[in-house]
């Protein structure tokens, strides 16, 4: 697995922005270099020239989601890794996601499933997935260090809690079931409550 | 949202079977109407003659793979709730799936991101997602009946373990993580056993 990137130029960040709007607009499949094109003030001919196609451009994407996203995941918040972990839960899977978390998290539904058959996506949604249980891994590890929470295995509840987001994620985006935003969230925070709060 | 289907002509069955056997082939992206019907052995014109385009034969497909997988999940097994949990977990998410089992969760995972922008196959995905939730509930609910489980809320685990399955799926079909077969798997066992074994 190639390094994850931390560089971006301001032309480079320029054009993950408007790719990320134009995302918003035209999902995936629909999603053309003209239509990212169209999301940038100045050059048209911008993408073209970093980016040979429609697929490169969106693996660049992923590194810079993947990159703004582990910015955002465990700041703001203090040392108590209670307050950290709910903090990273509801920013993981949000409880009343607003329509543009919603949009998204449809995308990204849709950016995945490319992954099944192309290795580039393949390489960043494991590498997402990684820096998501490590950061989990990390929080719950301080707080059976610290006696916060009960000593368990924070591996094994870091992989159970990326399985329940990716999973009512993906409830959320592909279905019309009226549970499927609140129950995963409500059941998560239930789980990590039993599995975390020390014995009396 | 439609009732299910339960009756399926011979004709129909075969060419459900064919389009099964294609999408391992090739794929949901790069499957087409004539790869199902290079797998029928009869009359290559068959599946036009039931379905107008590839997505419509696919969500009558959904539909066929709903109706076998209900049909499985809980037979061959006999009353004991937790023996009946057991069984239905390993079929949802094997611990050690061959390859025709990856495969096919595989091409779910391409057809479930269709259901983001496609309402005939959200209104499938609607559907299977909310079987395995009942299916689930009436297990553990009976186990609570019967005392071998703890009194619990039946729908808030049933939910709980949908959002752990699907996530495990997606884990295993998006990326090249050592763990995400076993991990999920093993920590969805952690947490039914938590949440069910009665207390002493």
């Amino acid at each position: 697995m190639s390094p994850a990137r931390t560089e971006w130029s301001d032309a480079e960040e320029e054009i993950m922005r408007a790719t990320y709007r134009a995302l918003l607009s035209h999902g995936y499949a629909d999603l053309s270099m003209s239509h990212i094109a169209d999301e940038l003030d100045k050059s048209k001919a911008a993408p073209y020239y970093y980016y040979d196609s429609k697929d490169e451009l969106l693996v660049a994407f992923l590194d810079y989601a993947i990159y703004r996203f582990e910015d955002g995941l465990d700041t703001d918040v203090g040392d108590d890794p209670k307050e950290r972990l709910d903090h990273a839960v509801e920013k993981l899977l949000p409880l009343r996601p607003d329509e543009k978390t919603r949009d998204l998290q449809a995308v990204l539904v849709e950016l995945r499933a490319q992954a099944v058959t192309n290795d580039a996506f393949r390489e960043q949604f494991s590498r997402l997935d990684a820096e998501i249980v490590e950061t989990i891994r990390e929080i719950v590890q301080r707080g059976v260090d610290d006696g916060t929470f009960r000593d368990v295995d924070a591996t094994r509840i870091a992989e159970h809690v990326l399985a329940t987001i990716i999973g009512g994620r993906y409830g959320q985006a592909t279905t019309d079931r009226e549970d499927a935003i609140g129950a995963p969230r409500v059941s998560l925070t239930s789980y990590l409550d039993a599995e975390l709060r020390p014995r009396p």
